[in-house]
């Protein structure tokens, strides 16, 4: 946590405190009180002190394990397990026994804590600018290792899945006749079964807890599929098409997550897919180029669509209602959680150096298929460093 | 989803609509939407129909996957990417074009939205019930499935867990004369390494994974860590101590959480830990015992600290402020979130057929170690059945 830039991004605020009411799951709530604590806790942010209020449950471990300048417990409060009032009733207590009186709460903060102390004289004003968001997008080098350690996990996955690819036989060719004599000829086949999605996703997780990440969720997406750009995929996969794979594991241990997406083809592309490889090649490239300090994320986004639309593909900035195309933003900051500020989208503010994003330009079609290739960069004082160490490879 | 019910339930709201605004990582929204957006998106619930206001990127996978009555995207109020004010404007709009001018929130609703749509004119009052908690508790048979489906992985991943445990050696016994030389006698070993929390946890990672389930922690936790009953454990395991291993995966089909607990010795346990594991089992059949329709949460967790405190051991009920014990609640309703509603606690309330619970008593002091038990029950007309298929066995 960059501690100083926090100080001086929250001394800005018109109130007397930050406050969080959330768990683990919240990205600020863990940057800001250094705890995982799996239910909802309140953290507070008042005079450059972070306080924390957890339940009977948590309070041994919150000592140990936050970075809390101070920790007390529902007890302090003479609050039970129970009423919901009286709940909020010690919320009230908590803050105004640390002298404040108003409290700034980001526009994700629960609208019921929020009423509530309002409702007991605490003015409670939304963080609209969601500051705490601006800080941590901002990475420290120790932030940007944690990024970095993740990655190599990811890329580990990355090449088990694509050695799983590789490695497959194709129904009806002459090498698979031992094969699944059901299966369609196209379909990969791995030990005589057919190469599913799930398949591929499941050796991507099991590699990825074997290098101390887990994630809930990875893309392996193939024909029409992948044309979906949040489709995670399902069922055979075939050669001759684009598979996107997609993955966004988390480190167990640091909490930071990684992100990158590959294409692939088993034997040789169609020429039509083959093409639009190459454009979504050329336009992560331009869109790289276009990454350093002082530029906005709008400015690497249009890098990105002018390649795109230079070659007659609509993107929603030329067609906000196409369903084929360029249609989804250019990337995001990354950290904490996987989606994050910066934006590289139409609006994206300027990049500082210690941004973390990832740059994924894409090219969608339910007809030929879909595409995207997606690295994972860290702004630099006079460009960025690339933390993605894969190479950009179609056909395997 | 229980649809009748949640029509009754909602029918009762002094607002013309239920407002959702979160990602699928709300189970509130997971359940009404039936939609797994990765990023926040508006359901509106108004007169029996449900309406989803996605971004143009998930627009076709909300069409097709949605359980929705009908999908709007940002395109159809003009809306492009980029301008806070101008998605809260969207937003306004989208809820007065159904006739809506007051919606109700949940508490855990955001305040930056509720506070925008107040700004235009929208009223938002919170549901300070939480009334779709409380439909969302209660199970159909579909869901039961579900949960009973995701238990049968949490076992194969018990299963592994123990036989990983009951088949290591014990550093300074003959039978490891092999093992790692530096190992403490009475350390764990498995293949002459000494065995962790870490490895133990990626065994039960791996397990879940091969069996369709994901999940973000697991706690394996031995010795003085398991006398912390959110501590996830970590560092080598040892003979003759309790090893708490508590599981609660997510079936990734269809996002409903199982959970269960054992704790295992391996070697006999000292006198002082037999005796809290035999307590411990007698508390579990007695909460048990009081699990029926018209019994309160509150019940069931007096009948476990009966047994404790009758035993001579603190609990919160007999000591707000003691870190050992019986330091938390009998137990929690489970089903899309693994903590939900009804709470088996000082304060929970009536129990009703369809309730899915887990009911697990624990004793936790650091000079001892920590027991906890958990089983996971439905409760049914006349009872409950246990979901739990898992023998209660301390020794290994």
């Amino acid at each position: 946590m960059n501690r100083a830039r926090l100080d001086e991004t929250l001394a800005d605020l018109d109130a007397d405190g930050y406050l969080l009411d959330a768990s683990q799951e919240d990205a600020n709530q863990l940057y800001l009180s250094g705890f995982t604590g799996p239910d909802p806790f309140l953290t507070l942010y008042v005079d450059g002190e972070v306080h924390l209020l957890v339940s009977g449950l948590e309070y041994g471990r919150a000592r140990t394990e936050s970075t809390a300048d101070a920790v007390e417990r529902h007890a302090d409060y003479g609050y039970e397990y129970g009423g919901r009032e009286e709940r909020y009733d010690m919320y009230a207590d908590f803050v105004r026994d640390k002298g404040v009186e108003s409290v700034s709460m980001p526009p994700r903060g629960p609208v019921g804590t929020a009423d509530a102390l309002r409702e007991r004289g605490v003015d409670v004003a939304v963080d609209g600018d969601d500051r705490l968001g601006e800080v941590r997008a901002v990475k420290t080098d120790e932030e940007v290792e944690a990024i970095r350690e993740a990655q190599r996990a990811n890329e580990a996955a990355m090449r088990a899945a694509e050695e799983l690819l590789a490695s497959a036989d194709v129904a009806g060719e002459e090498a698979s006749a031992d094969g699944d004599a059901d299966a369609e000829p196209g379909v990969l086949l791995a030990e005589g079964e057919p190469l599913t999605s799930e398949r591929v996703a499941e050796e991507i997780e099991v590699t990825l807890l074997r290098h101390g990440c887990a994630l809930d969720e990875t893309i392996v997406a193939g024909g029409a599929r992948a044309a979906d750009p949040h489709d995670r995929g399902s069922g055979p996969l075939r050669a001759n098409e684009a598979i996107i794979v997609d993955i966004f594991p988390r480190s167990k241990a640091t909490k930071y997550n990684a992100d990158m997406t590959r294409t692939f083809c088993v034997g040789e592309p169609p020429a039509a897919l083959r093409e639009r490889y190459d454009l979504t090649e050329r336009a992560l490239s331009a869109a790289l180029d276009a990454v350093e300090p002082g530029a906005t994320g709008e400015d690497v986004h249009a890098a990105a669509c002018e390649v795109y639309e230079a070659a007659g593909h609509p993107t929603f900035r030329t067609d906000p209602e196409t369903e084929t195309g360029f249609i989804h933003s250019t990337g995001h900051g990354i950290g904490l959680d996987v989606h994050e500020s910066p934006r590289l989208a139409s609006g994206g503010g300027e990049l500082e150096p210690g941004h973390v994003i990832t740059v994924e330009p894409g090219l969608y079609d339910p007809d030929v298929g879909g595409v995207r290739i997606e690295d994972l960069v860290v702004v630099t004082e006079d460009g960025y460093e690339n933390l993605t160490e894969y190479p950009i490879a179609f056909e395997v």
